[in-house]
């Protein structure tokens, strides 16, 4: 079959031919590609960023967002059969260590990543384990769904875990209108009755944000900060999510929540950097966010059935991947691209 | 001031002028009445239904369900201001107890209830508490929201008590679909992306829950516990939201219940009686439902002002209460009518 | 291998040579039993109450509390090796329906049950699966907590999720000292610093209930709800542990049981049966309570290595099987009786 | 009445006569006072740190920490009686606010604070609220338990907010056996099963905390954070309980932590210093902790009573002020040092 390969750090991906992956495993599941997503990570992935940490030996197919239909499945799959349409969970977990357990499959003492340390969907086939296959609706489309099965599945995890304690009438900021944020707004609008403040650089991010439901778009200007003190009567709002975590984001995000609030930490690149005297006399908490469980993920394809989560994409042919690459570098790409082979 | 009072059992009520109620402790609040709902509580007062369990002395003046203006208060009144638009919560609690120190002031050890054991709000204007006083937003008249006091602020506490456990794609009956489910399907529909099944034996009700949000409407002829597990894949719905418990309702109820469902105890009459092994079995949940607490009230005026709970009513002057009793008796009453004094 | 078996109903179990089991499937653990509890469970299968429940053909080996030793493993197994010690737990679970992802393998939508509907423990060697199988403190014995993989396992379940909401000065009433009781105190004892008020109807039930740390017992004689009630200042327990469920003691614990409180549903026989009003009104919950979780039998075996549940023992040797069911009907075990192989 | 007071920052404190407090509105109580904390605050009040966030004038009254006898009410106050035994919460909240209508007085939105910025407990008699007074068990003294009235109060808050997620066999990493570790650690060991390791640098410390029911101590001497891995298995703790927060503790705090655990910020002094990269890799959590509320205080008086928290504490007549605060700035102080009028 055609897969794409990284056969070397700071090289050009390449279209090669690669042996269909066969069940071996009882738990197995080969899945036909039908929607590849293109994430910024596959960017970092060339530039080495990962290189040491997934420990992956050259050349291997990347491709972590992935979607499609079941191809085969080992003896001991009960869960789907040949043809159903499904998208995949982004990590092939244990489910013997205490937290698969627990339904907190993402810690999982021994996962594996496709795409990251053994073999993605940037390809016609893949396998993976029939704990990582979700169903979806009829009326969802591989290609539509593939981006939400790792950047989508985090930001819902984020604003659900959020939404536990936003009661009508509280006031959430979410930081950075972004491919996340994007889908961390339709998802609070669908769970919760918070007031949803949007804060980004981006004039026409905000724009967007606000015509898929949030009640207030802020531009960060320097005098952002403080538009949001003023939304919230002085008191700042009761949960930050902050998509973004980096260029001073958590600093100002943190002088925007509000006594006892929660501040959700998604995007990453800067440190937290808060003195304690602070965190106790406010008494406020910071959250950690990971990518979503696999009960996560049916909950985001349940909201995505209903059309309450919708992504735009921007679709290439599998051989068109270096196209997709190129213009998601050069900011050309509005919503997700995704490779459909 | 002019006020309508009970003056016997199995009697009409009675206009009549009593002094205006003053201000006698710091934390009392005066209201000028904008809106009294009436409600069917106020015919069971009139057949003597309450009169052992409140031990209210006759006359008095009735009406439970109120807001209003603030026309005087107290001296160590903080939270309102000559003036402010309000809305009453149905309690004067006292603050101090257990109960009141951790929020749920509905199970206050020493509570009074306007209109049910102390003069109400079928009247010019009514004596409260600071304690039972939520500001509502400018958009919010007190005659459409005044039915949300007690009756409203039920369904909101019952099903922002459901929704806690309700993820998307999992399944809410709501069994009536009158004055309590009506809004409880808003408050639902608001809080939770749960597909919503509403259950009622009248077709019209169904079809008025349908266009207000509810994902499937089944009319109660016999059939409609096989449509919900039909529905629901046999297993039955993740949560049942009980506003009839009466008329076999609970028994209907169970049935359409999922393993480990929780069931929503809110409409009243009948017994629940149910096999322990089923209880254990299944291992379900029966949750008692009671009026919401004072920061629930706040929480439904925000969905009120965000237009995401609405009521239909119909207005009557104060001396029009007769025609507004006899028209709720004979259920000539769409929505909730109320009293504009 | 030697087993014992039900050869038919209203008949004595036999012991039996049948074949040792194999690993058959990659997650199949074949585990050297150590101890299996006799229950009174097993007086019902023989008495041919579960036969159409659990639609097992006889003749088969029964047995359904078990711990051990791991003996051999399928090709999948990550989580123990030969020779660990083992308590197993009573379910076996497909690790892949919705309630299995998310902890709740309770639920599993297909779990078979050694003992009850495949072959159980009574026996040499027994097959699970390595999701069933909690390795155990070098310092516990098998046959000290076989006994725990069901009975106490429940009680677990039920004290620990009661707990959750039991602050220092709450009351719990458990109803029941007898086996489950007995597990349902300690834990309560480790896990909260409620006061735990004992009631039964033995005398000598109740004294041993106080000497491992109820805080107060009471003799069911009649004029224990009064007891209840006034140890409670006349508002009742915030929560209710009924072990019982038969002979009156819902309506019992239910006139024990505090505004806004807590019953649990354990032990079975008789219905639940409360006006809807009284649960409204007083609104209250009645949970019910199944086996506990995998992890919650992890959490169950750290107490127990903790020293802070302790089990009474009466062994036997496997082929003393009929003494010892003989001991259990006739009321002669204190504790559990274990088989030996 | 005799009062010590503030006259002037970097001076020392005076006893002097003031009037006797009287109550001055209806929610007034006045305590005679019992016993009343010597805190390291009030070494801090003395070198002016809180003089600009107080606002205080000078000459004051100070003591933050107190317990005694009710001497006076006013007329709206139900909850206590002339002659009660009282520890008093350390605020005076309004009631009114949604942060105290939810139970979460602490974060009032007008609280005062008596001994920081009105007349405190250093003082025969002391002016408070309704609201900040909890009787307390007959076989407590006031001067027993003043101490816990705010930093027994804050460990209490801190503990039990950790133990809602710790289950039996989870790991709790206690930083620091001071003053609030000593309780921290008697409450986890009431309302807890998990393992109790307690770090410290002065191994008296870490002996003491062992003694009173830590499972394992370790000195903070450079290695204990491998230590701490080590008892895990190189997985760190499900929790830790940072009672320090300066002098590196917490980036040694962090390295403890569990992917998915909590991190318990409650002693400060540096700034918590995170790579948000870390915070959402490994999942984790800061959680900021105030002192407790109302209902906290009442939880923890239970304990006091039932035996599970003490405190030892050293006496001085209120003129003996000075030797008192000399004892505790030299470090003489074991325990906490009282003021007895």
């Amino acid at each position: 079959m055609k897969a794409v390969q990284v056969v070397g750090y700071h090289e050009n991906l390449r279209l090669t031919e690669v042996p269909e992956p066969e069940v071996a495993g009882p738990h197995d599941v080969i899945v036909k590609i039908g929607g590849a997503g293109v994430c910024r990570t596959d960017l970092h992935i060339l530039e080495g960023q990962w290189a040491e940490k997934s420990g992956v030996t050259l050349p291997y197919t990347i491709g972590h967002e992935n979607a499609g239909w079941v191809h085969a499945v080992g003896s001991a799959v009960t869960n789907v059969a040949e043809g159903d349409k499904v998208i995949l969970h982004p990590l092939i977990t244990c489910g013997l260590c205490r937290a698969c357990r627990s339904g907190d499959d993402v810690h999982c003492a021994q996962s594996r990543f496709p795409g990251i340390d053994t073999a993605g969907g940037y390809a016609e086939y893949l396998r993976t384990s029939a704990r990582s296959v979700v169903k979806i609706d009829d009326s969802l489309e591989p290609a539509d769904v593939a981006a939400l099965a790792d950047a989508g599945l985090t930001a819902y995890h984020a604003a659900a875990k959020a939404s536990r304690r936003l009661r009508p009438g509280d006031r959430c900021v979410v930081i950075g209108a972004g491919g996340l944020g994007h889908i961390g707004i339709q998802v609070l609008k669908a769970i919760s009755a918070a007031e949803i403040v949007v804060v980004d650089r981006n004039p026409d991010a905000v724009k967007l944000a606000v015509s898929i439901g949030a009640d207030h778009g802020i531009v960060a200007d320097g005098t952002h900060v403080g538009q949001v003190l003023e939304l919230t009567g002085g008191e700042g709002a009761e949960t930050v999510l902050d998509f973004v975590g980096e260029g001073g984001a958590t600093r100002d995000g943190v002088a925007m929540l509000r006594r006892a609030g929660d501040y959700h930490v998604v995007g990453y690149g800067e440190n937290i950097d808060v003195p304690t005297i602070d965190v106790i006399s406010a008494e406020i908490n910071f959250i950690g966010n990971l990518v979503g469980s696999y009960n996560d993920l049916c909950e985001l394809m349940a909201l995505a059935a209903q059309g309450r989560v919708r992504l735009h994409t921007a679709r290439y042919p599998l051989d068109g991947f270096q196209e997709a690459l190129d213009d998601l570098g050069a900011g050309r790409i509005r919503g997700r691209a995704i490779l459909v082979p």
